[in-house]
C-alpha cells in the first residue's frame, strides 16, 4: 500500500479564506473549509473606533487572515480524517495588491493601540481605490522621467497597486509611514506568520510593485522625484532579494503548528496571487493556452518565452506565473457582474415568475430563451463597459452601450447581446496578444461562470473561434496553492520537484469542451468588425461621447 | 336668449370613429360617442373569405366607416338632448393616406361579390407597408427623371402614400386596377357618402399624392415611366379640381340624414386629415407656433408664408393646413410607443409592485423617480430610434441606442434617458426648420402624452428651450372637424366665415404651460451636442454600424 501524502492550499479571497486539503498523488480535493473574515471589507467605519472612512476606501483586518489558519485548517483535518503526519506542505494565494504596514517583527501597525484608530495603519485591500491622485502622480513622474518600465504595464500604473498605496500613506499619514518598518503584501505577510521569516514573492512584486527580474525595482531617482521621503523605500521598508514562485519560503513554526494542528517543520511555499496560481491548477504549464478565470470579472493569463509589449496589458513578469516563462495578464473588469446588473435592473416580472414557477434562477430562464436565438437575429450589439475597460484600453471612465434597439426588442435578446459583448471584448484582448506575435491555440477556463452559464461559454467559443476546456476543480486557486505546497515539499518528502510535474498529476480538466460553431462564427465575424469600430470610436478618443458623458455626470454631481 | 347652434366633428382613427357634438359659440364639447370598427385593422385574414394576408398588410372595411355615422351621430344627439334643428354642419377628419378603389358611383370594389375575396379591393390603411417595392420604384423613377417635386418631400416618397399603394394594386391585381373607376382617399369617400358628390381635398392630395397648388399632380411622363398603364391615372381615376380646406363640400343627403338623425341639407365640410385639423383646434392659425400632436408617435406642424426646403420634411403643402399658408409637417415615428416598450420590456418587478400597491401606472411610478434626477446626473444618453427616424433622416432602418450604462444604472435613469432622447429628437427637427429660416417661438401640444406624462412635457420644454402650452381639448381632431363644419355652414347659418374666427371662439388652451428651466437647459445643451454627434455618426452614413446591424439581421432571418 503506497503512503498517501497530502498538502493544504489556502486561498485568501475578498470576504473569506478557504482551505482545501488535497491528495498529492492525484489532486483529489478531500476536504474544504471556509472562514469568513469577521471584519469583512472595511469600507464604512473602522472597527472599535468607529471612525468613518472616505469614499473609495477598502481596508481589512490582518487578524482575520490568521483566523483562517486557526479555523479552516483544523476543520479540513477533522472533515478528512487525514492525520497531520500525512500533510507535507502548505501554500497560500492572496488577492493583490493587498498591503499593510508592520513593525520589524511583522506586527501590523493597526494592532498597536496608538495606531488602531488610524485608517492608514490597516490593510489596504486590492479594491481600495482612494489612491487615484497618487497613481496619477506616479504616472506623471514616470512619464516625465521617461522610466522604461512604464511600457511594461501598458503605459499606466493602477491606483490599486503598491506604490500609489504607499504614497497615499505618506501623503495622508506621514506618522504611519514613519512608524512602518515594513510595507508588505498581505500574501507575504501571512507566509511570514507561518514561517517566522520574512520573504517576498516575485509574482506580486512583478505585477503590483514595478519589479522585474532583469531591472529590479524602479531607481531611487524616480522615488525621490515622487516624494523625497520615498527615495529609499525599497531598502528601508521592502526587500531587494525576492523568492521565486515555486520555491520553499520556509518551514512551519511550532507556534503555527500548534494553532493549526499541523506538524512543525513542514514545507511552506512562497506566497502567490489567486489568479496566477490558477494557471497550473488549470493544467497549463506551457505557452499557447490562455487561462481565463471567469466570474464577476475575467482575468486572462498567458505564458510565453517571447517578450512583447502588448497594448493595455495589466503587466507581464518574468517568472511571475511559472518559472522560466514571461507571464502576461489581461482582463475584463465586468462580466458576471454585468449579467447580474441586467437581471437586477432589466428583467421583467414574467422572467421572475417563470424562475419561481420552475425553481430555476432568472439567469437560467433568460439563458434558455437567449439560447434559442441565432447570432445577429436580434439586430443588437453592445459594448460591455459597465465598469470601464481594463484591457486593452485601461480606462475606468468608459461605460457600456447597446444599440439596435427596436419596439420588438425583448429581454432575452438584450441578455444575449450583453453576453456577446463580453465575448467580443475577449476577442479584442486575444487580437492584441496576437498582434504582438504571441500564440493562442486554445483556452482553459475556471471560475464560477463556466459552471453557471453554458451559453456564455459557447458564445465565447463561437466568437473567439477557439475551443474552451474547463478546469475540473471549482476551487482552482486553493488547488493551485496546494500544488505549489507539494513542490515546496519536494519529491523527497513525497511531493514533486517541479510545478509541471505537479500539474501533470494534480490538475484535471473536464471531458466537456466548448467547440466553436463555424456557422455562428461567420456572423460573429461581421458583428465583431462592428464591435471593434464602436470600441475604437468610443474608446480611443479623449473627446468621445462616452467620456463627455462622464465629465458631464461628474460636473452635475459636484454642482 | 341667443339661439344656440352646434356642429358635429367626426374623427376616423385607426381602430374606431369618434363623433363629438360641439357648441359653436364657445367650442364646448357637449357629447362624445365612439364607434369601434367591427373589422378593425385587417392584417391577418380577410373577413368572410378568410384569405390570409402577407406580412406588412393593413386593410379596412369601408362599411365600418358608414357604421360610425349610423351609430355615433345618433348617440351624441341622444346624449346631448340637442335637437337636429340646432345642428348646422358636419365635418370629418381621417387617417391618411388611407385609400380605396370604387366604381363610378362610389361603391367600394370590396363590396362587390366578384372582388370581395381580393385583398386589393379593400381599403389600404395608412399603415399598410407592403408597397415598399413600389415606393422604391417611385423614388427611383423620380430621381432618374429629375422630378422637381421630390425635394418638396425631403427627397423621399413613403410607401404609405397614394401612388405606391396604387402601383401595388396595378402590379399585383391588375384586374382590380382596371375595375376601379375611382381611386380615392377614404377621407374624401366618406364625404362623398355624406353629400352624394365626389370631392377631393387639397390636404391629402398635397401631403400624400404629390399635388401642389402651383404645379398640380406629377406630369404624365412620370406616371408613364412608372408604369405604362398609369400614364393617365389622374384623369381616369382621380380628379384635377380639388376643394380647398375650409370650404363646403356639399349638403347632407336625405338618405344620410335619415341614417344619422340630422336634417338634410346641412353643410358638410371638405374632408381633412386628423393631424392637420388639430392645428386650428390648438388655436393656432398663424406662423411662429409649432403644433405637436404627442402620443404613440409625434406629429409636428408649422404654418408659414415662406417656402423652405427643410431637410427630411414629411412634406409641405400650400393651403394644406390652413388657407393662405404653407403647411409644414414633420414627426417622430415613436415616442409614447417607446416609453411603453420600456415599461413592457425593461421595468423590473419592484416598479410593478409599487404601481399595484399605490394604485398608479408603472409609467407614473417610474416618472416620479425619474423626476427626482438632475439632467446629466445618470451619465446616460440615448437615440430614440426604436421605430426608425421619420424626421429628419427619413430612414426606417435606424434603431435606438443607449450609452453611458454602468453597474449603478437604474430603471428610472434609463426611463428618463429615453424621454430625454425624444426631446433631443424634437430639437433636431426644430433646428432643421430654423436652419431654413422658419421661425418657431412656442409650441402648443395636444394628444394623449401631455395629460399622461408631465415629466416628458417639462423635459421637452427644457431641451428645446421653448414654452409649451396645451390644448384644453382631449379630442382635438374631432373638435377641429367640428370647427371646419362651422366654417362650412358660414355665419349666415350661425357658423363662422373663416377658420381663424372659428378658432378664436371654439379653440381653447389650458392655463397651465411648461416653461423651460434655464439651469436644466444649460446641461441639456451639452448633452444635445452629443446627441447630434451620435445622430449624425449613426444616422447619416450608409455604412453606419446601425445600418450594418439591420443588414446582418435581415440576412440572418432570411438564411
Amino acid at each position: 500500500m503506497p503512503v498517501l501524502r497530502y498538502t493544504i492550499g489556502v486561498d485568501f479571497g475578498t470576504l473569506s479564506g478557504r482551505a482545501v486539503l488535497v491528495r498529492v498523488g492525484d489532486g483529489a480535493e478531500v476536504a474544504t473549509a471556509v472562514s469568513e473574515y469577521r471584519n469583512g471589507v472595511i469600507d464604512e467605519r473602522l472597527p472599535e473606533s468607529g471612525l468613518q472612512l472616505e469614499p473609495d476606501w477598502a481596508l481589512q483586518d490582518p487578524d482575520d487572515y490568521l483566523r483562517v489558519f486557526a479555523e479552516a485548517i483544523p476543520a479540513v483535518l477533522r472533515a478528512s480524517g487525514v492525520a497531520p503526519e500525512e500533510i507535507i506542505g502548505i501554500g497560500i494565494d492572496f488577492t493583490a495588491c493587498t498591503m499593510l504596514p508592520t513593525k520589524w517583527d511583522g506586527t501590523p501597525l493597526c494592532r498597536l493601540p496608538e495606531f488602531r484608530s488610524n485608517p492608514h495603519a490597516w490593510v489596504k485591500l486590492w479594491k481600495h481605490h482612494a489612491a487615484q491622485p497618487e497613481a496619477d502622480r506616479v504616472n506623471q513622474v514616470a512619464a516625465e522621467l521617461g522610466e522604461p518600465w512604464l511600457a511594461r504595464y501598458g503605459g499606466k500604473i493602477s491606483s490599486e497597486w503598491f506604490f500609489p498605496k504607499a504614497l497615499q500613506i505618506l501623503n495622508e499619514a506621514p506618522e504611519i509611514y514613519e512608524a512602518a518598518d515594513r510595507l508588505i503584501e498581505a500574501a507575504d505577510w501571512v507566509v511570514w506568520q507561518l514561517t517566522g521569516v520574512e520573504t517576498r514573492n516575485t509574482c506580486t512584486a512583478g505585477y503590483k510593485a514595478i519589479w522585474s527580474k532583469r531591472d529590479g525595482f524602479p531607481r531611487r531617482e524616480f522615488f525621490r522625484a515622487l516624494h523625497p521621503r520615498m527615495e529609499h523605500i525599497v531598502d528601508e521598508k521592502m526587500m531587494r532579494e525576492l523568492s521565486p514562485i515555486g520555491t520553499r519560503a520556509g518551514s512551519l513554526t511550532p507556534q503555527m503548528a500548534a494553532l493549526t494542528g499541523l506538524r512543525p517543520g513542514i514545507a511552506v511555499a512562497v506566497a502567490n496571487v489567486d489568479a496566477h496560481v490558477s494557471v497550473p491548477a488549470c493544467k497549463v504549464t506551457r505557452p499557447g493556452t490562455l487561462v481565463s478565470i471567469m466570474g464577476t470579472s475575467v482575468c486572462d493569463m498567458l505564458l510565453d518565452t517571447r517578450e512583447a509589449m502588448v497594448e493595455g496589458m495589466c503587466g507581464y513578469t518574468e517568472d511571475g506565473i511559472l518559472p522560466g516563462y514571461l507571464g502576461y495578464e489581461a482582463g475584463q473588469s465586468c462580466v458576471g457582474d454585468g449579467f447580474a446588473w441586467f437581471v437586477e435592473n432589466c428583467a421583467t416580472p414574467e422572467y421572475h415568475d417563470e424562475a419561481r414557477a420552475t425553481g430555476r434562477s432568472i439567469h437560467a430562464v433568460l439563458e434558455a430563451y437567449a439560447a434559442q436565438l441565432r447570432p445577429g437575429e436580434s439586430g443588437l450589439l453592445a459594448l460591455d463597459w459597465w465598469n470601464g475597460n481594463r484591457s486593452i484600453l485601461v480606462d475606468a471612465d468608459l461605460s457600456a452601450l447597446m444599440l439596435g434597439i427596436t419596439l420588438a426588442t425583448t429581454p432575452p435578446e438584450m441578455y444575449r447581446a450583453w453576453i456577446e459583448a463580453t465575448a467580443f471584448g475577449k476577442r479584442v484582448i486575444l487580437d492584441a496578444f496576437r498582434a504582438q506575435g504571441l500564440t493562442i491555440n486554445d483556452i482553459v477556463a475556471c471560475g464560477g461562470l463556466p459552471e453557471r452559464n453554458k451559453l456564455f461559454m459557447q458564445i465565447t467559443a463561437d466568437v473567439v473561434g477557439l475551443p474552451i476546456k474547463v478546469s475540473a476543480s471549482s476551487q482552482t486557486p486553493a488547488l493551485g496553492s496546494a500544488m505549489f505546497a507539494a513542490v515546496a515539499a519536494g519529491s523527497a518528502a513525497g511531493g514533486y520537484d517541479s510545478i509541471e510535474v505537479a500539474a501533470e498529476h494534480m490538475a484535471h480538466l473536464k471531458d466537456e469542451a466548448f467547440v466553436p460553431n463555424p456557422a455562428h462564427r461567420q456572423v460573429y465575424d461581421e458583428l465583431y468588425a462592428e464591435y471593434v469600430r464602436l470600441h475604437d470610436y468610443f474608446g480611443r478618443h479623449a473627446d468621445s461621447t462616452i467620456k463627455k458623458l462622464k465629465r458631464i455626470k461628474l460636473m452635475t454631481r459636484d454642482s
